[in-house]
């Protein structure tokens, strides 16, 4: 289930954190910088930030699973390599190291932002983002996105990194949260008092939900995704 | 003319019916989603709510046919079905189940929209639709929609989730009626009062015009792409 | 240079006029619908009229190109229809039969557009496109399409589709006329007293730059995109 | 490290460079057209503005790519010369004469989108872009352009046309200068006192840390993407 393709046999271990770490702190910047920009520039209407912050990622994603996918599946999110994990496609042990990477990845992330718009580097956001529908929201949003990759990576490999970035442009304007979908991103933009924040308060919940509408994508697509057995 | 490739041969009855409602139940979500989010956002210019809406559809729509299409064929839309059963290409019995499937899963998706957004589950939309002009738009947009499938699916079997996400991107926006062109659709969204909402005496009309439309493209692409007798 | 593949050896004329006179009606449909959709949304914001006029143009053109491609070239353009011949791909006689069909298709779906929009059917424009900055800039629309089709069609043909709508979302931007590009397209617009009309009196000098620019287009990537002489 | 494809080995110099001389022509008429178009539509909301910026910039470079790049690589720009000469992959006189076409066409570029638009022909910009978060954004900027090229010319060479399209429509909004990334796009856009401009004394900054990017993304990614030793 990797979001691109198979990682190349032999890339090391180094080279693979290295494309996880640079991969998210990339996803990172490009989700607060856009953020920053939109907000700064929409006058007011939050509708047109969101949608530049939307394009931005969508098409970031895209450019950054195509580039990482194949050194180190292009990750970029503890809940997708859980998932792997759980289907055996990756050791305990790299597994721990890639979680490790991408949340380092993902801090230097939101303070190069910072950096490129010239607002303070440590930030933390106030940004509320509680209740029931958030909630959903984050399950629905993880669900999904673990549910596109699963089916992209079955059948048609080669279009995981257009169908990642897809389905983000469709779920930061379908979900209430506007999808963050990801734990390693959802810390990381608590640090950040900007567009694309959210208060420190407001993670745990959606870490849980995360990990739970993942693991259900997880369950729910090998099941329908599996060959039938030989006659 | 299966939406996206032929189903997986050995995939069993309840695997695609499970692919066609939770595929229908996401579009809904989808489109009352983003309907929801573009209106709370773009304070009043409703050209801005319409454009999230339109991304938010097209690019869900590729990516919800690139998943499921292996498995059910990704139809989503009774209209879709009605014209693969007159094709032969669907038992009749087979296609009544995926019929009801569509409407239990639009209906699902609706409430999983309100719930996310926090609005109350049960709605009936207000929002007039009537008029010969939307009529016509909505044979318009069903009979663009059997056309872009059937030319795609004939001559580039993979490129049919890219070519129905790009039709509905067009068809948003160049027919009066936003191009609801689906059955299924029409139904569920008389039951929210949002953006996307249809009131239901406006409906009956909607889905006469769009199974004719239906009907008609079916016609005129049979003949169309035919080729020809061997000399 | 047909605009996507060969068209089908076996198509009969009345197929491929089917699919020119279809495909071109389509074509103004979308661009006057979707032109009036943006003016009545965008509350004066001609940006964001123009935004979704823009959208709605690239995505269907990808559509139609791709569904009609195979049958019939694809042309819905007397410019395009024009260098094919020259370069021999059409007799004389089959591009005259292009070319009027494309005309009639054109004025149908102005009519088509108006009528989904509930306007009256008959109307003249009277938005004036006047001045040297308006010619060169559908000299240099004109040039960039046929260029466009050129190097994509010899080089990588199953882009052209998508290639054709991305140069339209660009030069609906980057040029002052924003790209008719198309003397049917141009002709038809001046019977549309809407966001994408032309006042017939600008519509002589568009025709006449348009044919100059693909003219010239068709000589430059003539000799561009050569094969060298075997050594 | 070609932008597009190996170059069509027997192209003559003579074509090569007339393909970088048009091709960073139509890249800066877009750039500064559509930066006037959307200046002058978007009623002082410069987050629409820079949409249609971004859209007709990232749109055309895809078309751009596409048709040049079998022809002299497309690379439009001093700093991908650079690295392919690093490379060995272009000798130094070729890369010479490369630099001295794109900064040709460039300016010319700026002066056909002025003449499109009806502006005078000849002007220098004074929009100041200075301060360290510029830097920074264009260091990144360029960093991120060599790396998508990189990555995706080594694992992907088809899909760099799109590529790098997607990268600029996102690095357009996460970096605060608005991803010049460009020596020869930079320059030019001094002559140009418009939504796309830059005043002259902001330049050498600009055209530095574009360099010094550009490099480090080259010793980066060429460790990155290494094939390892055989066993």
């Amino acid at each position: 289930m990797h979001a691109a393709v198979s990682p190349i046999a032999d890339a090391t271990l180094a080279r693979r954190l290295a494309a996880e770490g640079l991969g998210t702190m990339a996803l990172l910047a490009i989700v607060i910088g856009s953020g920053i920009m939109g907000e700064r520039l929409a006058g007011g209407n939050i509708a047109i930030a969101l949608m530049g912050n939307t394009l931005a990622t969508g098409a970031g994603l895209v450019v950054l699973i195509t580039i990482f996918g194949p050194v180190s599946g292009a990750h970029f999110n503890p809940a997708v390599t859980l998932v792997a994990s759980l289907r055996r496609e990756l050791p305990w042990r790299v597994a721990c190291a890639y979680v490790a990477t991408q949340l380092i990845g993902a801090f230097l992330g939101v303070w190069l932002a910072h950096a490129m718009f010239a607002e303070p580097l440590l930030q933390v956001s106030g940004k509320l983002r509680d209740g029931p529908g958030q909630a959903l929201s984050e399950f629905v949003a993880t669900f999904g996105l673990i549910a596109a990759i699963c089916g992209a990576a079955r059948l048609r490999p080669q279009a995981v990194p257009s169908i990642v970035g897809l389905y983000i442009v469709s779920a930061y304007w379908f979900t209430a949260s506007t999808s963050f979908a990801n734990p390693a991103v959802t810390l990381a933009r608590s640090l950040s008092d900007s567009f694309a924040g959210i208060a420190p308060g407001s993670v745990p919940v959606f870490l849980a939900v995360q990990l739970a509408g993942a693991a259900a994508a997880s369950m729910v697509f090998h099941w329908l995704l599996q060959e039938n057995a030989a006659p």
